[in-house]
């Protein structure tokens, strides 16, 4: 007999990923990896990482990282935590936050995955529409959500939000937790790490897996005030980074210099394979992360012959998006064989 | 101001996990970690791992451990959910299984982490109490319980439970989830594994932290009936097992040569101490882990005058456990050092 599951887990639809296939050479842009390597010193740092200490439980405060990033932020260490990716980040913040039945707010459209994380918690989702390019729409009464949480640059569209029309909707509400997601920010021109300074209801959140070139090691961090981060410590798992994770990490945040050169390259090839595109007919948002959405009139279509040409990109069957498909920023080599089978469909 | 969490977040007192002192060389016999490094094959395999696949995503599923696992479990990829430690596994079949208000079971002593875990998910607990060296009673009406956790080796005893006994729980409550959390079972003399195969009531648990010198690496896996599993992978984070540790667990149980021999030094080893202790004039409990238990008159004193001595052992400040230590089976040079700083307390 088999034992029976919360009601919750018995509802739950799974989040779905992007295709991660092992078999055959796909160009690969589907799921927003950086085509670069990390940088030597992240290699460097592992390989180097006194490996007997593997026998050993890693710190389970990140310490380390936590002190390197409070440098980089110029915010105390007691307002960093470091978790297994941002996923557990984002989903240590709905389970410290959400209760059964409250509202958690997300726009529409956006990383599809938080509904899904809000839901293991039993929480209530309400979509706020975006604008026609993806910017924010007035929000009449954002007290009556428990959270919500805003991408930017926000996927599958791109768009940034300003630190001034964020600070309007968060002195608002000032009981609601603001989750302002930045794992493209590296991309774009602008960024709201200071309102996690300003504002004890906001929490800024970061990633290792887009600019850093890390997706492998899951380490992502947020930023806000200490009672939000103690509350995050008090729920995660005793340890939950790894130690060798923690040293990669470590050595990503020494090597700025080399990714601020990747980052500018991906910049750049957006921006080419965005006039591209355009040329072709097709509309291209305006995006500030290391992806574009090009719409054409059936996005299937063009997922299913790209695919049939070896190059995987991402396809979402939702009202507001089937028309088009997302697009990672590859190297300029993969961005030209894109546009190569493109043009042969 | 400071939004409010929700109220299971507000009461909740975290899991302390033992001291990981990084400031000062003290021997370590506090957390059960193996004194011995990983295989040399695990080194091996994470400095050759081409590195530059750190920049992707690793498996979502593991499928390439889960596939060693199944051959060395004979059971099907399918029936065995691989997480970020066994912290995870425990966690998200709690998650899966508990609702606000349900009963977990433990035994009492036990791993302090269970009632921790299950508290973050507003679960009730009810306590067993062990016999004298750590058996288990009676348990007149064990379908009361939503999910019943037995960890055999049991911390901080060391007691083992019997297939046979075990089973009688099992079937006596079919509805009932119930872990077997064999995270020391490579130090004893029987394991219960097949108990998953026979009853989709049963998941048991493994870790990589304790026989397979893996502590920093944070892999853990259960293995149940396929309804339990597919639960499991419902609720996890998408990428929950970073892509080194998956590539340092799958070298690990190709080397079960090696782990066979440091286990079976760890067991003798495990014996003299024992012998050595009774000789002081200290009880020692029937121990089938890499941990015995030691009981004098006074723990706290024992846990202080070795920590000056620069010797870490575990110290609980509960009824039933606070006349003793936990002390962790180091290496025979390390027991030395104990048994001296002991004769001279």
């Amino acid at each position: 007999m088999n034992p029976e599951p919360t009601k919750i887990v018995q509802e739950l639809k799974p989040y779905v990923p992007g295709e991660q296939p092992r078999d055959m050479k796909y160009i690969k842009l589907n799921t927003n990896e950086n085509p670069y390597p990390p940088a030597p010193g992240v290699f460097e740092a592992v390989k180097t990482a006194g490996l007997d200490r593997m026998r050993l439980y890693p710190d389970p405060l990140c310490k380390k990282l936590r002190g390197i990033l409070s440098q980089k932020h110029g915010v105390e260490t007691d307002r960093i935590f470091v978790g297994n990716g941002s996923d557990e980040v984002l989903r240590l913040l709905f389970q410290a936050y959400l209760s059964p039945g409250e509202i958690l707010a997300i726009t529409d459209p956006t990383y599809s995955l938080y509904p899904v994380l809000a839901a293991t918690f039993g929480a209530g989702i309400e979509s706020v529409p975006l604008e026609e390019e993806g910017q924010l729409p007035q929000i009449p009464d954002p007290s009556r959500f428990r959270v919500m949480v805003i991408a930017s640059p926000n996927p599958p569209l791109g768009a940034v939000y300003s630190e001034e029309e964020l600070e309007v909707l968060i002195k608002a509400a000032p009981s609601t937790l603001f989750i302002i997601d930045e794992a493209y920010v590296d991309f774009a021109e602008s960024d709201c790490m200071d309102l996690s300074k300003r504002h004890e209801n906001v929490a800024v959140c970061r990633t290792f897996s887009k600019s850093y070139s890390l997706a492998g090691i899951r380490v992502g961090y947020a930023v806000g005030c200490r009672g939000i981060i103690e509350n995050l410590y008090k729920i995660k798992d005793s340890y939950n980074v790894n130690y060798l994770s923690q040293v990669a990490a470590c050595a990503a945040v020494k090597a700025e210099e080399y990714y601020r050169q990747t980052a500018s390259r991906i910049r750049e090839d957006r921006e080419f394979l965005a006039g591209e595109l355009r040329e072709m007919g097709l509309r291209v948002y305006p995006s500030q992360g290391n992806f574009i959405f090009a719409e054409g009139e059936d996005g299937r279509k063009i997922y299913e012959g790209l695919k049939a040409a070896g190059i995987l990109v991402r396809y979402f069957d939702l009202p507001r998006l089937r028309r088009g498909v997302r697009i990672t920023i590859g190297t300029r080599k993969e961005i030209e064989e894109l546009l190569k089978a493109l043009a042969g469909l």
